[in-house]
C-alpha cells in the first residue's frame, strides 16, 4: 500500500529507487511517530474531529504499536513505503474508520518532520549525558596524572614543559565548550512542526498549543512555511553539534596515537585496545584511537554533505529531503558508540612517568632560564638573546627545578575550576542524560 | 624587524610565503591588540614585574597607537612581518626598557589568540544585532502584506495557498532560530586565553582572572594547553553561526528570485536593485539578489575550509593556523555587507496582489474541497479519493473560500507571537548591538 | 580468527567497533581479492618459494570460492573479520601449508589496496560504458526534439528563444567532457600496487611485472612507499569523477523538476515517474528527479568525505583508511543505480511543443528585433538603445520569425558532430563496457 | 560607464556589492579577452559584419591594450565595472563605430566565458610544467639519498626498514599520477565558447571554428546551451586538479614536518627554510613546510567551495557565478606560489644518515628475522608466530643485514623506470611548459 497510489502501477525499478531506505532506517523513527500520533489523536479528539471512541481505538492502536517497538518485533514490510503508510494501515485494519481519521488535518510532510525532530532532541540529550560523561572521565585521569610531565609540542617540535593534569583538563575543558552547539542543536529540535501541514496549515482549527505540550517541545514553529524549513535545518544544526564534539575527539584521538609511538612512548594503551600486524608481530598498532580518529573526521565531513543536499532549493517541501535520513541516521549511531567506547577507553589509560627527563628534551626548559634571568631584572628581549646564544654555543644547561602557580600552568591545572563547571554546566543543562 | 632573528638572514622569497597576508589582515586585529596589551601591562604592574611608571609609559604608547587605529591612519610597515613586532618595536623605540618588558609571561601565541578571540567576541554581537534587525524588518513586511495569498510549493508544484504573512514570518522565525549557533559561537569566543603563553603557560605569578575582567571576558580559558586549542576552534564555530545565518538567507534569496520571474512574478524588485542584459533590453535581472545567495552558498563552505585546514593536527600550535586569518576575516566582512544591503532590501520589496486567482492555480483548493468532505463527515481517506477523481475527471471546482485559524496557518500568521520572541530574544542576548 | 591474534582475548566491544562494517562491505571485494591471491599463488611458484602441486592447489581453492561468489553463496562467517581472513582460513583448512604460504612476501596492506585497485578500475569501465549510453540516449532524444522551442533562461529569467536540440545536445556533449575524469580515475586505479606489502617491499625476489601483466594492470606501482600512497588517493580520484558525472546529472534532473512545474510546463513525465501527494491529489510530483537530484547532490560531497579522513597523516598505513570502504562503496553502488533510472527515464521524456508562443514569452525576441536592426547597419549599442526603448514604452513587437545557421545555435544545434565525438569517445576508451 | 545602463541610477551601495572584487580579479582575465576580442574582430571581419578597416582599427585597439598589460600599466578604472566595459569603452572613445560593433554576435556571457577558458588553459600549461619539474628534482634527490635508510612507519609506530630512495621516489611518482587530473582540467577548458552568446548562440552567421582555431582552442564547445554549462564546470575541474596535487604536497610537507621533530631527526632542513620562536629561542621551526601542508589543505577544500557556489542552480547563465572569480582567482596564484617554494627547497633538503642504527629501531628488523626462517622452509604463518614469541620474551635478535632486490623496495627503489615515467609523461603532455 502506497498513500499516494492512485490506480496505475509503478514501474518496481523506480519503487524500490524512491523508497530507497527508508523501510529500515524509518525504524528509528517509528516510537516518535507514534508519539506525535498519539498527541495527533488527543488533539483531533478534544476539538471533536473525532469521537472519544476513536481516541480511545487510536492511542490504544499506537500503544499495541509502541509495545512492539519496544519488544523489538515492530517491522515494516515490504507492501509499505515507510513507517507512516505501515501505523496508518495498522490503525485502518485494527479499528476502521478510526484510522482512516488519523491523518486529518495533517500531510505526510508534517508528520515526518515532527518525528525528526522528536528523535533529534532525544539523541541531544542522550549525547549531551555521555559527552558530559566523558568530561568527567578526563578531569579523573587528569587529577590522577596531574603531576606527571611531558614536553609540550609547538610545530610538532618539543617546546616547553607541559603536564598531564593540563592536557586532560585540556580536553575535558573543550567537551564543556562544545556543548554550546550541541545546546544550539537541541533548542532547533525542540521546536513543534506538526499542523504545519504540507506546509502551509489547515483550515481545520487544530490546537497547535495542545500538541506542543502534549509531546513536551518546547515552543510551536509558528509559521507553517517556517516549520517546513526545519527540515534540512534541524539536521544541519545537528552536525554542527556533532562536528564540533567530534573535532575535539579527534584530536584527542591524534594526540593518543602520536604519544603510543615508539619515538614520544608518553602512554601507555591496555592490550586490549590495540591490535597486531599481519606480517610484523612486535607491532601494537593503536587501531582503536586511529579509528575513533577517522570516524571523528568522516563526521566532520556531516555538515557539508547535508548542505550540499539541501542548498539552493526555494522554501517549500522536496523530495530530496528523504536522503537526509541515509545521511544523518547512521553517522548518529556511530557516534554515539565513539563516545561509549571512549568512556570505556579513557579510564584505561595510562601515562608513562618521567619521559621530560631524556636529555633529548633539555632545550626545552630554556624560557626557565630567560625567566630566571628576568627576574633578576634582564628585560625579556636581552635574556631571550643571552640563552639564544648559550643554546647555540652549547653552553646551556637547562634549568630543570621550576615551579608554577599561575591558573591553568603546569602545577596548578585548575582542575577544580573545571569541576565547577562541569557541575555548572550540569545544571544549566538538566536535560542531558546519564 | 621579525621578533624571531637571531643572525641569519632569510631568503626574501621565503619571508614573502610566509609572511603571507599578516601585514594587511592584522589590520583587523590591531585595537584588539592593543586593548589586550593594556590589560597585559596592568596586569604586569600589579604583579610586580614592571614598575608604575613602566606601566604608564606602555599605557600611554598604546592608547597613541589606538588613536592611530581610531584616525584611521596605523600601518604595518614592510620592516614588520605582523601586528605583534609593530606594537612592540614602537613600544621600544619610544619608551625603551618598558617595550622591551611587553613580551614579559607571554608568547605570540596567546597574544595572537587573545585578539582573535575579542575581535570574534566583537564581531558577534554586532552581527547579532543586523540578524535582529533584520527580523524585525521581515516581521514589518509580514504584517504589511500579511493579507496577500500566494500559491504554496512543494516539489516546485504549486500545491497550496499560502500567504506573505506566512512567508516573511518564516524567515524571521528562523533568524531567531540562528541565534542559538550565533550564541554559541560567543561563548567559545568569550575565554581569555591570555596567560596560557607558548601553550605551556608560563612560572610568572601572572593573575589571569585579572586580564580577564580587564578586557571583559565572560570566564578564563583555564588550562593553557585548552587555552591553545581554541585557535581553529574559535574561528571554526563563528563558521557555524556563519553559516547557519547564511543558509536562511540563501534560500530567502532563493525565493525572490524565482518570485521575481516572469513564469511567477509575485514580488516587484525596485529598479535600483535589478540590473540590465549587455544584449537583452528587456531583461531586469535580480542579480543583487542572486549575489546575495551565490555568497551565502559560499559562506556555508566556510566551515568545511577551517576544519580541512586544521583537521589531524596534534595538541598545541602549528603555523598552520596563521592561514585561517585569510580564510576568515575577508567573508567576516562580506557577510556583515550582505547583512547591510538586505536590510536596505528588505523593506523595498513589494508584493504583487491577486497572483493566486490565476486559473493555472485552481487545483491548489483541492485541499480545500477535501477539507469541506470532511466536514461532512466522510472519513479522510475517502475525501481523499474522491477529489482526487474529480481533478482527474475535471469536474473539479476549486473551493477559494476558505478562512483558516489555528495559529501559523495563512490566515493567522502568528506575527504577533513571533513579535514577542523577537523581544525575548534581544533580552536573552543583550550583547547583540543594534 | 583474527590473523593478528596473539593470545590475548580483546574485548568484544571493541572487536565489534574495529571490525566495524568490513565483514558485509568486503563482499565487494571479494571476487578481486581471489583474482590477486591467484596471481600471487602464480607469481610465488614461478621464483620458487611455493611448489608447484601447492600453486595448483591455492589456485584450486581460489576457483571454489571464486565459484562460490558467482553462484552469490560466498560468505564471511562471524569468526572473520575480514574477506582476507576468510579465504586463507578457507585455503589452510582445505590445503594446509598451501594455505599457509599464499601470505609470504604480502602483507595485508598491500592485499587489500591491490583488489581496491582492481575493484575501482572495473567500476570505471562499468562506469563509463553507462554514461557513453545515456549521452547517445540524451543525442537521440535531442535528434527527436531537435525542432522543439522552448524559453532559454538567464538569471531564472525567459531571456531568448532555445531549443530541445540544443538542451539534450548540451548534456550529451557534457557527458562527454566528464569522462576526462573517469579516465583519471581508472589511470590511477590501473597501478599495481601487489608486492608493496606493509609500505615497504620485501627481501623476497618477488616479480611484480608477472603480477602486473597477470591482472591486466596498465604499470606496476614501482615505489613501495609511493604503492601506499594509493590508498585513498584512488579512492578520492574515483570521488572526483563521480562528482563530475553527478555534477551534470543533479543540473539535468534541476532542469525537468523546473519544466515539469505548473508554470512552466515545457516536458512530461510518464506517470511511471510520479508520484502522488498525501493530501493533495492534484500533484504529480517528479520524485524520481527529485531523488536523483538529491544523491547526485551528495555525491558531490563524497570527494570531501575522502579528504577529510585522510588529510593530514603522514605517508605510511593508518587504520583510518579502513572506512573509506564505508564511506565509498555504497555511494558507488547507488550512483551505478542512477545510471539505470536515468538511462531507464531519458527514452521516456515527453516535450510538449508550443510552449514559446505564449505571450509572457514575446520579449524574448527582442535580441532577434535587435539583430535586424544591425543587419540594417545600425551599430549594436544604437540598436539595443532603441529596442530597450520600445519595450519599456510597450511599443515592442517581437519578431518571432527568425533563424539561425551557425554550429550549435538553435536550428543548427549541432548532433551530428557530437554523435561524431561520442564515437571518437568510444574509440579512445576502449574499456568503457556497454 | 555601465554596459546595461537606461537612465535609472544605481544606489551607490548595490553597484559596490554588484562590482565586487571585479576590477582587481578582471585584470588576471584582461589579456585573455583581448585575445578574444581579436579573435572576435578577425571573425566579424571575415563574415562581412565588419569591414576590413574596423577590422584593423579593432586589431590595432586591441594591440594597444595588449602592449599596456604587458608593460604592467593597463588598469580598470572606477567608472567600469569589468574589464569587458573598459576594453570596448577604449576602442569606441578611440574609433567610434568599430568599437561599438566589436560586442555584435557576442553577449558578456560568452566574452567571460572565453576569457575564462583561456585563462584556465594557460595556467594548466604552467602548472603542468612546474609540477613534472619537481617531480625530477625528487627523483634527483631519490637518487643522491637512495642508501640512505629510514625507519618506515605504520600507524605512526616505526615498522619495517625504508629508504629515502623509496620516499623521495614515492613523491615523484604521485605527482606523475596527479598529472592525469591536470590533463582532464585542461580538456574541459581547451573548448570554445565564443559565438554561444547569452547561451542561446544568435541569428548571425558566425564561423565558431575560425575564432576556434584563432585562438588555438582543440574543439568548439558545440551546443550554445552546453557552452555555458562550462561555467563552474571549468572552475571545479581545475580545482579537482588543484586538489589532487595539493593532496600530495600536503603529505609531502607533512613528513618533513614530522621528520624534523627532535624525537626523529631524520631530515634536516637549512637554517633559511626554518623561523624561530618569540620566546623559546632553541627552536628552529619548519614554518615554511608548515604553510605549504596549510595551503594545501585549505586548496583541497577548493573544489567544494566551487561546488556549494554553483549547486542546483538550473542551466542558463546567473549572476552567481562572478564570485567564482574571487573564489578560483587568488587561490591559483597561491598555487603557483607553492610549487615555486617547492622547486627552490627540495633540492636543499638534506637526509641525516644513520638514523636506522638507534636501538630503539630494533624491533622493525622482526620481518627479516621472519623471512629468514621461511628461506629455511618455514611456512609464514609459523614462522610468524615464533618471532612474534621472541618480540614477547626479549630473546629476539635483530637481523640487520638484509637486501632487497625486487622492483621498488629498500635496495632497489626503481628511480630509473620513474625516470622513463617522467620523460613518457613529458613527450604526452607536450603542452606542459617550463
Amino acid at each position: 500500500m502506497k498513500i499516494w497510489e492512485k490506480g496505475f502501477s509503478v514501474n518496481d525499478k523506480i519503487e524500490k529507487f524512491t523508497v530507497g531506505q527508508d523501510r529500515e532506517l524509518d525504524l528509528y523513527l517509528a516510537p516518535f511517530d507514534m508519539q506525535a500520533s498519539k498527541a495527533q489523536a488527543r488533539m483531533l479528539a478534544s476539538i471533536g474531529l473525532i469521537s472519544k471512541e476513536e481516541e480511545s481505538q487510536l492511542l490504544q492502536g499506537l500503544d499495541e504499536l509502541l509495545a512492539q517497538v519496544e519488544a523489538g518485533n515492530f517491522q515494516i514490510e515490504l507492501e509499505f513505503e515507510d513507517v507512516h503508510s505501515k501505523i496508518e494501515h495498522y490503525l485502518t485494519e485494527k479499528y476502521g474508520d478510526a484510522g482512516k481519521k488519523i491523518h486529518t488535518a495533517r500531510s505526510r510532510n508534517d508528520q515526518v518532520l515532527t518525528a525528526i525532530q522528536l528523535f533529534i532532541k532525544d539523541y541531544c540529550e542522550q549525547i549531551g549525558g555521555k559527552v558530559l560523561a566523558l568530561a568527567e572521565l578526563l578531569l579523573q585521569q587528569g587529577e590522577r596524572y596531574k603531576d606527571a610531565l611531558l614536553p609540550g609540542y609547538t610545530h610538532f617540535q618539543a617546546a616547553m614543559p607541559s603536564s598531564f593534569g593540563l592536557w586532560f583538563g585540556a580536553y575535558a575543558e573543550h567537551l564543556l565548550l562544545d556543548m554550546h552547539l550541541l545546546e544550539a542543536a537541541r533548542a532547533v529540535a525542540d521546536r513543534n512542526p506538526l499542523g504545519s501541514g504540507a506546509g502551509f496549515g489547515s483550515s481545520f482549527a487544530i490546537d497547535r498549543e495542545q500538541t506542543t505540550r502534549d509531546m513536551g517541545f518546547g515552543q510551536v514553529a509558528v509559521s507553517a512555511v517556517g516549520a517546513q524549513l526545519l527540515r534540512g535545518k534541524t539536521e544541519k544544526t545537528l552536525a554542527f553539534a556533532i562536528a564540533g564534539v567530534a573535532g575535539t575527539l579527534s584530536k584527542l584521538a591524534y594526540d593518543l596515537v602520536l604519544y603510543n609511538s615508539q619515538d614520544l612512548g608518553f602512554v601507555l594503551l591496555p592490550k586490549e585496545f590495540t591490535t597486531g600486524s599481519s606480517i610484523m608481530p612486535h607491532k601494537k598498532n593503536p587501531d582503536v584511537f586511529e579509528l575513533v580518529r577517522a570516524h571523528c573526521n568522516r563526521l566532520q565531513a556531516l555538515p557539508n554533505d547535508i548542505i550540499l543536499t539541501i542548498n539552493n532549493l526555494p522554501s517549500g517541501y522536496h523530495r530530496d529531503f528523504q536522503i537526509l535520513k541515509e545521511i544523518l541516521f547512521r553517522p548518529m549511531v556511530q557516534f554515539a558508540d565513539i563516545l561509549d567506547i571512549l568512556l570505556f577507553a579513557v579510564p584505561a589509560l595510562q601515562v608513562v612517568p618521567g619521559v621530560i627527563n631524556q636529555p633529548k628534551y633539555d632545550a626545552i626548559f630554556s624560557v626557565e632560564n630567560i625567566n630566571q634571568l628576568i627576574q633578576q631584572g634582564v628585560p625579556f628581549r636581552d635574556a631571550y638573546k643571552q640563552v639564544g646564544q648559550a643554546v647555540d654555543s652549547d653552553s646551556y644547561q637547562p634549568h630543570k627545578e621550576f615551579s608554577t602557580s599561575h591558573l591553568g600552568s603546569v602545577h596548578n591545572p585548575g582542575l577544580g575550576v573545571l569541576q565547577e563547571r562541569l557541575a555548572a554546566t550540569r545544571a544549566r543543562l538538566p536535560w542531558a542524560r546519564e
